[in-house]
């Protein structure tokens, strides 16, 4: 089974049952969980988690932890008052499907469910780093910022792409690195792998929404970066790593 | 300084600055959290706390957590495609005053705040307890899951009340035994004052919105349920948390 089966596997075991009640409110959860996208997130902090030597098993609630965070900020980005999209990944979005006032709950419960998985994943020292790492790159200085600096009209400022996009990147990669209990100069080296991966994948982003074709160079540069941070791990430990970022560049819609 | 006073104190101490960016965000956080209500849920935290021999100082993270979680529920319950509220405590509610996609996101930075505060404020051990009780008692088996069946019209069931309200009540309880220390004993004891609290409280609530004015006698019985779960602390720990109790019977708007 590939990585993002595995992934998926894991998030509908996470996921409260779609019988359990309130039964849409666990509907538009899931709706907004599934079918995702290429789960980068939770592969990232997969991958660092074995390039640090974890793996998957110790991985993969906070892998879930990111992708519910993920799921919850489109879900939210996608209301009428805010970017305003009656679609998603070729479906109606969450709250075309659901109304808004579910869709608002559901992101709402899935960003408390992300908490409450780090919480209970993890011995107490590990997940309290977790979650000072996670709720300082999505909070008020981090992604929800940064989509209020977005909403404002500051789109595509280097400020807001770190804000919006890549800081759950850099806390993926470092969320990883924390379940196989890494020491403090891994977690810095895919700390900066995760933030410039995040930066590239932000204006590879924009290029295809055709805002900035001139954004190829910066993201090449990004991901230069990324893959330079890595020479600490050495060279078999960063392969797969430096893939993943080769991917980013290449990547499609 | 009373009680309440203090609180606030501390709210605008783990606030970010309006001054800090994005402002408009951190302005709408602010407007949500003052000139806030009584604190009925940080004072019961810390008064649990104080009974169960612990003080102010060690109680005062816990107590603005569950006040975050507060007002970000009644940010996003005041949407309009919510409860629709235009006003909150005589002034327009954050969203009429900062727009929807401002006020969702100041809710969504809350939560997170929320969550920030107990793994920053405590020992890990601590901290995550604190962290599994918060999470349980407000996604979407508890406060957000009540609030899903309330806007589905299961209006003022015991069960929509209990998720809605008695849950925070609870674990605002608990969280201040948590925070000194207490054992299971205790902070079981807290956990069914604090239930049965929460239900008194959401009762009177609902007679003073006109819903029911027959609910007066629910709201008796379990504030008599709270107080007697109180006797094994013992007379002079107990006597304020039974002060807290009969005011809330007495509360007006």
């Amino acid at each position: 089974m590939n990585l993002a089966k595995l992934i998926d596997k894991d998030l509908d075991k996470f996921l409260p049952s779609a019988k359990t009640e309130p039964r849409i409110l666990h509907e538009a959860m899931r709706y907004g969980v599934f079918p995702g996208g290429k789960r980068i997130r939770p592969i990232i902090l997969i991958e660092a988690a074995i390039a640090c030597g974890g793996n998957y098993r110790e991985a993969a609630a906070a892998g879930c932890a990111v992708e519910f965070v993920h799921a919850y900020s489109l879900i939210h980005d996608d209301l009428p008052s805010m970017d305003d999209d009656d679609y998603r990944r070729g479906r109606p979005s969450c709250h075309k499907k659901f109304g808004e006032a579910n869709a608002i709950l559901a992101g709402d419960a899935l960003l408390t469910l992300a908490f409450d998985l780090l919480a209970n994943g993890y011995a107490p020292w590990i997940g309290i780093k977790m979650i000072k790492e996670l709720s300082a790159a999505t909070g008020s200085e981090g992604m929800v910022g940064g989509q209020a600096l977005d909403i404002a009209g500051n789109k595509n400022s280097d400020k807001v792409n770190r804000l919006k996009t890549a800081k759950l990147f850099e806390a993926s990669a470092a969320l990883g690195a924390l379940s196989a209990r890494a020491g403090k100069k891994n977690i810095a080296t895919l700390r900066k792998y995760g933030l410039n991966l995040g930066m590239a994948f932000q204006a590879i982003d924009d290029i295809l929404d055709g805002e900035n074709i001139h954004l190829r160079k910066d993201a090449g540069i990004s991901i230069d970066k990324a893959k330079d941070a890595l020479a600490v791990l050495g060279r078999p430990r960063a392969e797969r790593l430096k893939k993943i970022a080769d991917t980013i560049l290449t990547r499609s819609k």
